[in-house]
């Protein structure tokens, strides 16, 4: 039973990772740390293995994966002896990566997506494919009546101009190709109705938004901490300095804009309301992929005693979402074997924006992980 | 329905900051911040209404509460306004304070102990009397033959000598006096088989140990946020930094003994293993009840790669503790009068060292918790 | 001999503040710490004293000090005791303060200004008068022709319209009565050429720009320290989070400007380049006047090793800057009366963007400053 | 003009990186950062240059450079492109080191050191050569009669036992075989009268002790800048988390107390008292030469208004250490050339625990080294 992922944004530094870790642990070049399914409460049958992954992508860059992976290596994301010794196998992992396909309408451009994925399950003989949004952050998007039905959407579609953002775009095509589509970005895509639509109709699951890895990981405990302690969070600001080649793209207000709102959002759903302060993303290229966070916290407690808490967290980006693309792939393919269509919602575990109304705290959604995956491993 | 409090150290900073405020929320003064007991999940009528606790205890300080309460608004542990509002009360509140008292053998003493917070449930006409240790820690107390069943306990108090640390004797008073009891100290407290057997004999609830209130809260969030991410914590070392009376205290590295053991175990029994790292604890007079509290983790993740993170924690130790003292007392009143003798294991959520063998992850803790409290909600 | 304090601002926190302070140290209530005139290096004939300092001023706000002395109690920025102690004073100082006139042109202003200042003058029977801007921070004004030459400036102030920033017509006021003048503020003050033609002529000495009371302190010496050790700075990014009044004038970006500008200086002119990252400034309520500052810096040591330092600093704003705003009084005062007109570049130390062509390590800035001082005690 | 250094602990971190640095910076393969001899302010005629540095020493542990580069590399300590570059070269340095010899009396010990560098100067034709204790950090040692005269010591030398701790049985070899002496390490060394006398005979200059790299660096600017502007220090509190080789031997309380004592002299001398708090180092294997230290500091301000600031540093040890090493070779080497004897007290810069009644700001031993090398540049 070999599994597909096929990766949007594919010569990325999340993607490059997940795919030569991939690789570095079915070699047994390393334990497999940050994955979350390998561990005992969640590893069973119904996931398949971590060697059983074939990996394929779009990206609209042509940087090679051997120069792209000594950049992570340089960088200190890829340690030099799992990175060297993969080294052989970069060539067949670059012989399935695809340029963007162009054409004159977004219909068009999207049967070539689909049809580079369906090539791509022909050729290596897949059971199925899952579709992994890793590319560059979108602008916020403002959607309109054209999303609201599938109907419309073709329609607008077939006209030309840009009816869909990429990652919507990628999202539709994936849909059309008996995918299912996960989103490890903010950006928009499966999010609109339209869509919505084509993978209820196709009985396909999907599952977002925006990998939880750093900063929001460490709130999603420490709110429900302050919550069930009955002390008031005052202030909350964060702060985020960060490299690399997702630094540079959220330097543009407009992508940065997306991604704050999506790391606040785990404040006011587990604590019950907003707290001052905001979270702050600002570029800094010699940081690169080991970002730092560092987040104040003021609050109130017996008779209105001030305190405070500050943390920073220094983190590999990259390393920390490599792991999680790779549980995404193996869970949403396993709902997909196992006939569950739709939002994926018990996988909020993994997202700073996760879809429908789910729990925000991290023992809660662990929880829920837990029983979807028994769910799977489950016998009929 | 009027339920006593017996404070062990009720002339210390968690003694008077709990009654002071008590006697401060009773007059709508200030928000019930920091009382678990008054968040929506746990509320309901099995619990006595702050309003109806009643308070004494014994110590060996003859401090006057006047001069306690003025300490405490200068060191800005109390508010200086609700301070204020009740210091028409502090005398009546002292008329409840009893000297600890002396006798020939330890038997006679715990007997004179039983015996004050027996006039005082009979003048105070109360239902029952929680007695909770907030004095001092204690270095460690070496267990011996005559601590295993109560008979050779009764024996050897009888004889002179000192067979129990104070911790253990209020508890043996308090239990022949037909009371529950709370240990908030990493003290022995009723941690002996003889006294065991006693609660079990008498039908009497018992919790403990040592209130969870800084540090080993923030440990109890972020160590279980490690474990389900498959991140492997390599070092886990923090400094805590404390004046105040406890602080003087626990600069003696006996007592300092007991309370950095209760402070590591939560990281091997939610990581499953012990990382390196100590829990170093200095006393810094200037620093008085505002504990600053710094932690480093360094953590490996995927193939390897190294992070870290830091938190520093400033935190009112009292104002911290007290409205935990609150909540323990009307659970385990609660838990008494519903009948439930022995261990209250579902209180782990409040202790660094909690009694059996229970989860160590606040979030569990806390299910156990609300489980718990609805059982003792609804009608029989 | 007593000397003047006229603060432009003065209803604000650093005016009030010094006001009040002033007032507790004459009557003994506090040790002048953070008051550098006071130590042993500094301290001589030429200075006036603490006790001989009569204050007045104007503001725009109509707040009695009275309610001002009591949101800075509130707020921690003022200990209790002191402040109650002069209470009985507060109507005194409330008599000197005005509010800002209005007329038809700058011109008019600027005499009404001058006018309100020499009657100050008379009134209390003063030997001269300082004036020094703790008003709010202006955005960034274009300088422009009109502002070249004393003659064109008044030319253009007599015409209407607003030539000047209020910052400047203040410093043209102060001139004009012969009173020597402080920035204490980032905003343009008496940095037009117009205006140093008028204090020369007049001999009359003036200082700024913009006390130097948290991060930027903390910078002018960690910056020497790498440069001195030859490490070479990568990144050096700061967020500072603050509340109070000047913090809300500051979440305006225009003047926000103003003052991350200043704030960066200090690393290129000590390090001779300019490192990564900016200092970011964002508005919290809640912070109120204790802002929090947290830098992180990265660099590079022997054969290029990677390495970090953090800060943060807890600082309460208006109590840092208040010593220093009578620090700068009695030197400006002490310098008019030896004689010394035209910019006081020896004052350095005090600001964050210092005029003139100065050192900006600390330590550096503090030689100069002892030598300008032993000048003016030298008998001449 | 070849000058010889010879290292006491030749195989140990900071002396391998000093001679590997120094062979790649003779390369060219890197910048000279951390080199403060590097700098303008201090470079010139006088000091020997970088690539005419031998290196040589003794050494109790025999591991081969080739493992103790391979150790550096793999802990970040070395960079893995320049010590590939150097690897042919590791082998000549090897041929230069020698095991410490051992004989009947540590005169004849000291005898057989001295031939032992003596013979290193001649083989290689050294004009001069300078003898640089970086050995393990020695217990404190009681020093007694015997170490008042070098006559009392000569004959006590004579005798058998121990007399003098390694550290100080090297400087007496040193200053006997006519070679200068500098103290790295918080050991004893040269800090004894009778030595003392046997280099003021022969002339000989000598420098220590304690090479200032981390926590201390730091507080050596901080602490001037609270003094500076008169903020009153309550606490300084730090805690030192470092593993590598010097950390396992730090961990024995004995050779902990002498660094720990080195470490918060600074504090007492640049503020004139003592505030509360202490310098905690812990052993962490994991953390290995990247040392974190962590140091809370508390001070009052104007009317006594209470801040804090805390920082964490998270330094390379060895990467900081080793340019110094080079650094004072240079400088220790050029003032023998001078014929400048005695204790060399203007490169307290350099040092946790300067020789002297000497600054210990910073900037004030910056300012003295500066004159110090200027002199030494200057035609005689
Ligand atoms: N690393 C983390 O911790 C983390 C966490 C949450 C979300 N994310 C998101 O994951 C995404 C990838 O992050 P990264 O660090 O790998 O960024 P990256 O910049 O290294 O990689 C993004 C890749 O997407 C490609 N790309 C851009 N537009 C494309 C398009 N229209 N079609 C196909 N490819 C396109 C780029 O060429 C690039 O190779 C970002 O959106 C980021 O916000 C990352
Ligand atoms: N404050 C917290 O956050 C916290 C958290 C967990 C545990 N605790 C524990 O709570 C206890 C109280 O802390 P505190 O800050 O109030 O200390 P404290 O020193 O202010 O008060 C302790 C009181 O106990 C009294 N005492 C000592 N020995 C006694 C005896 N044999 N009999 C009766 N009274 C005695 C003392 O006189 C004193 O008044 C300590 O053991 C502490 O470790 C506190
Ligand atoms: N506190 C510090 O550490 C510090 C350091 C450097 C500079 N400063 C500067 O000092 C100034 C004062 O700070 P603050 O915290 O007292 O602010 P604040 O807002 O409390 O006070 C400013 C006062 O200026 C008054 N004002 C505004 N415009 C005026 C005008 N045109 N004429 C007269 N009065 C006017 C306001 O009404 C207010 O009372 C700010 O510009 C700030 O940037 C403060
Ligand atoms: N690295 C720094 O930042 C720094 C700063 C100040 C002082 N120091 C001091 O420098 C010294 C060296 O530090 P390191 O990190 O290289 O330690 P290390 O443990 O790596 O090296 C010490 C070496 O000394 C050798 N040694 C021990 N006893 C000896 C003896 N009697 N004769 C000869 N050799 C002996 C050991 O075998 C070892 O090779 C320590 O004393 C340390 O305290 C280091
Ligand atoms: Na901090
Ligand atoms: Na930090």
């Amino acid at each position: 039973m070999t599994t597909g992922v096929w990766l949007i944004g594919a010569r990325g530094s999340v993607a490059v990772t997940s795919m030569v870790g991939a690789t570095a642990l079915r070699a047994g070049l390393a334990e497999p740390l940050g994955c979350v399914t390998e561990l005992p409460e969640l590893a069973g049958p119904a996931l398949p293995g971590l060697a059983e992954l074939a990996f394929g992508g779009h990206d609209i860059s042509d940087i090679t994966l051997e120069k792209k992976v000594e950049n992570l290596v340089a960088a200190g994301v890829l340690p030099a002896r799992p990175a060297a010794a993969v080294a052989d196998q970069l060539a067949g992992l670059q012989r399935e990566l695809r340029p963007v396909p162009s054409a004159e309408t977004q219909l068009e451009v999207a049967r070539l997506i689909a049809q580079d994925i369906d090539d791509f399950r022909r050729r290596r003989g897949l059971e199925r494919v899952v579709v992994v949004n890793v590319s560059s952050t979108e602008p916020i998007f403002p959607a309109g009546p054209e999303h609201e039905t599938l109907a419309a959407l073709e329609t607008a579609l077939a006209t030309g101009g840009q009816v869909l953002p990429p990652s919507s775009l990628y999202a539709y095509a994936a849909f059309t190709a008996g995918c299912s589509y996960v989103d490890f970005t903010p950006s928009t895509g499966a999010r609109l109705p339209a869509l919505r639509e084509l993978a209820d109709r196709e009985g396909l699951p999907y599952a977002g938004h925006d990998g939880k890895t750093g900063e929001t990981l460490v709130k999603s405990v420490l709110a429900p901490m302050f919550a069930m302690r009955h002390l008031r969070v005052r202030t909350w600001s964060g702060t985020n300095l960060l490299g690399g080649g997702d630094g540079a793209n959220l330097a543009d207000p407009a992508a940065n804009a997306a991604k704050a709102t999506s790391k606040q959002r785990v404040l006011a759903e587990t604590l019950g309301y907003q707290p001052q302060g905001t979270s702050h993303i600002e570029y800094v290229d010699d940081i690169g992929d080991f970002k730092t966070a560092w987040d104040l916290i003021t609050f109130s407690g017996f008779l209105g005693t001030q305190m405070r808490m500050e943390f920073s967290w220094h983190g590999c980006d990259s390393a920390l979402a490599a792991p999680l693309v790779l549980d995404l792939a193996r869970l949403t393919a396993a709902a997909h074997a196992a006939g569950r269509g739709g939002a994926l919602t018990d996988l909020a575990f993994f997202f700073k924006d996760p879809i429908g109304e789910v729990p925000h705290a991290l023992a809660e959604q662990w929880a829920a992980l837990v029983g979807f995956v028994r769910g799977l491993h489950a016998p009929a």
